[in-house]
């Protein structure tokens, strides 16, 4: 892992590919180093469908090795969907093949002169970009399907549907996982746009030949790493709920709590709940013989993805993630989880980020295109935008295109980019990472809902501003120096917890890389990743005034608890004066 | 003049009216009104088509006076497409009715419960509000007859289109001209969605009964006023260019100069220039019996406007204006006066702003949905607008929505607005205006033309930086001043040029008001105007990265003068620096 692939895109002869020692980029893998180096090398006021712009994807610190929870992956640029910096987070096969390969990263630059599509194959005898105009407007299960027959199967993918093609802003890059199914994105941001952008359709990835990674000091390294499963299986969040019901477990969770936000964060319950909810949803994949349990790349001991089969048996989509059911389920008034798995195969097929699109579609509804609750109207709706249909366009171009087009004034959304699953009057913390982070309206970038609703890693009253902001800027520290190592975020729960397993995750750091690494340290790159980020952003034109939620939150109150958003915007520009 | 008209559309029971002094407006006209007014009462962050809006409609000063060209009424509100304030400024009847029915201003308030239509009666009498639904979804022309019907035609009106009503971000204010057609619009920054999203598709003025304002000094104001109109027969631009063949004059002025921009500002020259220029719609529209010299409300002097006919002598649409021409002809690739006048039609039926319209469907052309040159399809384009489909929601919404949309990199727009007919790498004076007026890019707020060009007040090379920033900080001043009076803005070429001409029109102010206004006056009233916009803006969170061009236009060399946009961030930094 101690290079870095540049592709250049706008060679006058073609795209070239270099692969150049990783320098000053050496130590840092995910979000660390895909921040670093667009804050380093992309101007923050250019085009993000521009030459000046890159794609930058990296395996996490740890990637690639036998560490547990190791093989997430970021993609990071300037976002086509908030203007800002972006990091997007995947799980799949690609980080552990790509580290293996002895990448720290790919990085997509330039603008090809046409539109010729290419596909890039990247194995242990280097890489070979080619042209390959068959794929155009494919999906990616048939993109996938296509590298399957070219390249065998022990390949690992990295992929655009139609969406990014038409560089759409709410088109994500999609991760093939162990099946080689293209169902892990990269979703937030746009960030497929920015490959379509590229003219890059594909890279496939081959780690035929190449080893595992090996640790500094590899007994110490099998021991820590033990430690370190044995809290994860230890902890009720991730050694229970979450490989038994699946993210989806959160459905009912946040009803009870009245934080889920329904026809486009309107109340904070649904009547439907129950029908879309994780317990039901770990049911009825079992009853109809898919899998309620199952990992999203090698290495994963929490295992919470599943895969969702119709009436029939017959594979539909990987089992949606609790945000993906919120966004098309509750969001939409929709209470149908075959309905809603469609969406999610729709989305994950056409490259969109799910929850970009049933917000947008939600918004849609509210502009009055169909009624809440039209299951049908939603799929018809996400049909368009793989047509690449103008209706299909605004959809596809994200929650605040939508509203603009529609002249709807409810648009949950921050820096551009549509809210989550949990309505930010409802998991007052979860709206000040929301405002603040550099992402745009994000949940995983600082997720209050352990101590505002699970009480994880202490409690804070959800409904009331006190805490909120020490609690979320905490998070987003401790999130932005996760996200670097290439370790899962759902760590995060035992971490917080067991003094015992953030431990043991220091010493599989510290064994693996040789480093020294402290808890000061961990918050130190924490702090330095954000600080990177917030001087992008604001190179790049943004202010204390990009760092509000929508007026509305803070004069509808939300049922059944009625509140409104109550941390003032005062104590929100105090989120990262640490 | 010393009323101010609040329509108050949130109320339980419905709109309501309340007439009340002008109190701490007093004194102010026309942009100095709107933009105190909206400073004053509207929140920086409030939704553009929110209840917090509020829609000025402001006479200048002069307005229903004698005094010569003082018919320009001014349109201020929080911009749904640049997201700042907004100023758009037109002709046509209605300042000099509203200010002789003693408003100096109607303020449309609130937001209404449901999406009932409203038209709004003002006479001698007071104030009628009433529903009408029959009015929904038509065009300002038919709004019109059908307002003729009702009050007969010694009306002034105040209306929008379809696209006023869909709340699109390129929708326009229409006012009536003094043949009672809607061919006068405010038309930049979407005012026209902001008086749809307060529900009021039509006000209709009645002056009858009401008297002409009076002087404060008579004798020695009919004396100034003679004075003025004399300065402004004697300049060759108001006296002989505007006259005789309008503002299309500019055409082979500007393509001569090579920054004429055409086919999305990709060169500064258009072969078919001389097909749209001013000197050949004047003789078409005289051979066909039209008229190519004409005014736009009662006590134009200056008299560039003109009836655009079709072969066989019927009435197609006002005289095109220069940037409407330009928009929907060189830009386009378009050499058919024919076709443009039929768009002109339909932009201002539809309710639309000519030249953000022109500017998307350039960016629309560039993205492959029509060959640049193709009338037809640009025809076809703009009645999607009119029909309401996706397609026509997107182009209706602005070049800076339909580039996102159609992931175009080269979208000539600044803060959202798309730019005028003047590429500002070959008037690199008005580059600095584009970039800098809290307008977004407007022509009119600094117009360099003038200098860089025209060699009307003083001489600067229009292809270096040097002396720009001071150029365009003189005329944005100015200009602020100006539309505040109700002048119109044409009157800059003989007061910049004519010492007299300018003292004359000083004593027309003071002799009509009573004041003693100096230069020095004028000057800190454009001042004060501009600083108040700025520290809008400031607040609904613009810094300097909004005072750019885009990249490209720093990148790419324009032809035939092969130069980039010289003026460096920094110098432009400097504007309001005074």
């Amino acid at each position: 892992m101690d290079q870095i692939l540049r592709i250049q895109m706008g060679g006058a002869a073609g795209p070239t590919a270099k692969t150049e020692p990783v320098g000053a980029y050496a130590g840092m893998g995910g979000r660390a180093l895909t921040s670093t180096l667009v804050a380093q090398e992309v101007p923050p006021t250019c085009h993000p469908l521009g030459a000046e712009n890159k794609l930058v994807i990296a395996p996490g610190l740890l990637s690639g090795s036998a560490a547990a929870m190791s093989g997430r992956i970021s993609v990071g640029c300037k976002s086509p969907l908030t203007g800002g910096i972006k990091e997007a987070n995947s799980g799949g096969q690609a980080a552990q093949v790509l580290a293996r390969l002895g990448y720290a990263a790919i990085v997509l630059e330039g603008k090809p002169a046409d539109d010729t599509l290419y596909r890039v194959l990247v194995n242990q005898h280097g890489v070979k970009i080619e042209p390959d105009n068959s794929l155009r407007m494919l999906g990616n299960y048939d993109t996938v399907e296509k590298m399957k027959a070219l390249f065998g199967d022990k390949i690992a993918t990295i992929s655009i549907g139609q969406a990014g093609e038409m560089k759409l802003s709410g088109a994500s890059v999609a991760f093939s996982d162990m099946e080689l199914r293209p169902t892990r994105h990269a979703g937030r941001g746009g960030v497929g746009a920015v490959m379509g952008a590229k003219g890059i359709k594909v890279i496939v990835l081959d780690d035929a030949g190449m080893p595992m990674r090996s640790p500094a000091d590899p007994e110490k390294f099998k021991a820590a790493n033990k430690a370190f499963v044995a809290g994860l299986r230890q902890h009720p969040v991730t050694g229970e709920g979450l490989p038994k019901y699946g993210t989806d477990v959160l459905i009912n969770v946040l009803n009870e709590a009245g934080a889920l936000p329904t026809h486009n964060f309107t109340w904070g319950r649904f009547d439907g709940a129950a029908k879309v909810s994780g317990e039901t949803m770990a049911e009825t994949e079992i009853a109809r013989g898919g899998k309620a349990t199952h990992g999203c790349h090698r290495g994963c001991v929490i295992r919470c993805s599943g895969t969702y089969v119709d009436k029939d048996g017959q594979f539909v989509s990987k089992q949606p993630e609790y945000e993906t059911v919120w966004a098309h389920g509750p969001n939409c008034g929709i209470d149908d989880l075959d309905a809603i798995a469609a969406l999610d195969r729709l989305d994950d097929d056409f490259g969109l980020d799910t929850i970009e699109m049933g917000a947008t579609i939600a918004v849609a509804m509210e502009a009055g295109l169909a009624k809440f609750g039209d299951a049908q109207a939603a799929i018809k709706m996400v049909k368009e935008v793989g047509k690449g249909t103008p209706l299909g366009r605004i959809l596809g171009s994200g929650a605040a295109v939508t509203g603009r087009v529609f002249g709807v004034e409810r648009v949950p959304v921050v820096k551009g980019q549509a809210m989550p699953a949990y309505d930010p009057r409802g998991v007052q913390g979860q709206g000040v990472t929301y405002a603040t982070t550099p992402m745009g309206a994000d949940h995983t970038a600082g997720y209050a809902v352990t101590a505002n609703i699970l009480g994880v890693g202490g409690s804070v009253n959800p409904l009331k501003p006190e805490g909120q902001i020490e609690l979320s800027r905490n998070l987003q520290i401790a999130t932005a120096a996760i996200d670097s190592t290439g370790m899962c975020l759902f760590i995060a729960f035992a971490i917080l917890d067991q003094p015992e397993t953030f431990q043991a995750l220091l010493d599989v750091i510290n064994t693996f890389t040789g480093l020294q690494l402290t808890a000061a340290d961990v918050t130190a790159l924490g702090k330095s990743v954000l600080t990177k980020e917030r001087a992008f952003n604001a190179a790049a034109g943004f202010t204390s005034k990009d760092d509000r939620l929508p007026d509305y939150f803070k004069k509808e109150a939300l049922a059944p608890h009625n509140v409104t958003f109550q941390v003032s915007d005062e104590e929100l520009d105090q989120v990262f004066n640490w």
